[in-house]
């Protein structure tokens, strides 16, 4: 198309999408076409904030390699990761919320066995987590694969720390016959995002705290179940309320209580999934 | 904000604006929250498609060096650096149209003496380009700057070709007490967006072609006026009427003629500047 006017350019470019062969990928280029345009004519975008947004994006995506997701942060902090999340996990009751998987996760982590720590160095407040992987119906399921990872108590995870060895404070664990696992760990901490990049950076530019409270995460698998991302929040974080990337439910809000032998603090919780589709 | 739902969510992340001391950013960052989440809920974005995002965004500033814009390059092929220049400068009669700026300007390039080529070795159809630079009311405008750059006759530019010497095809001319300009150069050609990068991946993925009708790219400044970003198109190019970046304007294409005296081809044009608000 020739001579597209401020008018009929939005129009002009859906039109150019009509030979594309993948309806979905058109369905979704279209939407965003729409929206992308119907923003700068909203704001009428400056040429100057236009270059600015580019240099932006240049730069997140830059910060990027195998050990720093800098535009799924920006997700995160956008809010996107937790809209995603609630479209693509409409849960019956019975199943355990979930939420952001977040930038830190590593696949891989060494499979141990129950009742291991995921602690491989340094100190902290000693927790035994607990807890069952049931059916909606509660019913136990045998062999589900618990994935857990979480910060030091210094607010790093491993891979942003290089006094921590790797793996540390990472493990996966199986259900046994009564779906039950169990592992020891120390508690976690609430913790900044990294605040050393665009999106730190875009956090102070709006006011805005880049903490998050708190947290333990999983990934809970079992065949014929759906994947369950998830987190534990600690009760009585102050960022409960304002968690920078807005994933706390309070269904996920759990007490760390003092041990009954006296041994540093337990946590207790039970995962339902979701049937497979 | 705790336990923010899918119908809540958006809010909650706008919510947290209302401490930005820069209200233009609060305005920006809030319609463009609103569009984004409207885009993911209006597809319904699954988790793969959102990961497939991310990979996409972050492989794309990867692509970008000092040489290459790849973000640029997004932006031209979805319209909307097109549509961008379109609310930044409506024009007023007399005044020359905008288009792209496109990914290959290079700042810096050498100032050289009326009539000079700017072509720095390898051949090419000859043109001699001729112009004037004048006000809406068609006065003369003396000492404008007239940036110019193209490809050569293989459809790349110098920063993308290591045979070409630096600077090849760019120059920077002064206009006289008649607001006269003159250079020569070879005949641009069209040529295909870079194919090797996400960008390029894209408009194949969406079965549209990468190509652009040959052109000359302008920069025109004068104190006192807007700055003209402009481009003039080689009539008769066979990619007129389906730029893989919107950009052509009937305004700016123009004939390469044969020249009187039999020694290559003419280009005649004269530029109208915007008086700055």
């Amino acid at each position: 198309m020739r001579e597209a006017s401020e008018e009929t350019l939005t129009e002009a470019v859906i039109e150019k999408l009509a030979s594309c062969s993948d309806p979905r990928l058109q369905s979704i280029m279209t939407a965003l076409i729409r929206h992308l345009h119907a923003f700068a004519r909203e704001v009428e975008l400056s040429e100057a904030e236009w270059a600015e947004g580019i240099r932006f994006l240049t730069a997140t995506g830059q910060m990027c390699d195998e050990r720093r997701q800098e535009f799924i942060l920006l997700s995160d902090v956008l809010g996107l990761s937790m809209l995603v999340d609630a479209i693509n996990h409409r849960k019956p009751e019975g199943a355990t919320e979930s939420t952001v998987l977040g930038p830190f996760y590593v696949a891989g982590a060494p499979e141990l066995e129950p009742g291991a720590t995921i602690m491989r160095g340094g100190g902290g407040e000693p927790v035994a987590v607990r807890g069952r992987v049931l059916t909606p119906g509660s019913q136990p399921i045998a062999g589900a694969l618990v994935d857990v990872w979480q910060t030091a108590p210094n607010g790093f995870y491993d891979t942003q720390d290089p006094t921590q060895p790797a793996f540390n404070l990472r493990g996966r664990f199986r259900t046994d016959g009564a779906g039950a696992f169990h592992f020891r760990t120390v508690k976690p901490a609430s913790y900044p995002l990294p605040t050393d990049g665009t999106v730190g950076r875009m956090l102070a530019a709006l006011g805005r705290h880049p903490f998050r409270p708190a947290h333990i995460h999983f990934i809970v698998q079992a065949p014929g179940y759906e994947s369950l991302t998830t987190h534990l929040f600690a009760a009585g974080d102050p960022y409960l309320d304002s968690d920078a990337v807005f994933g706390v439910k309070n269904s996920l809000i759990v007490e760390f209580r003092p041990a009954a032998d006296g041994n540093g603090l337990t946590l207790d919780y039970d995962f339902g999934l979701k049937p497979a589709a």
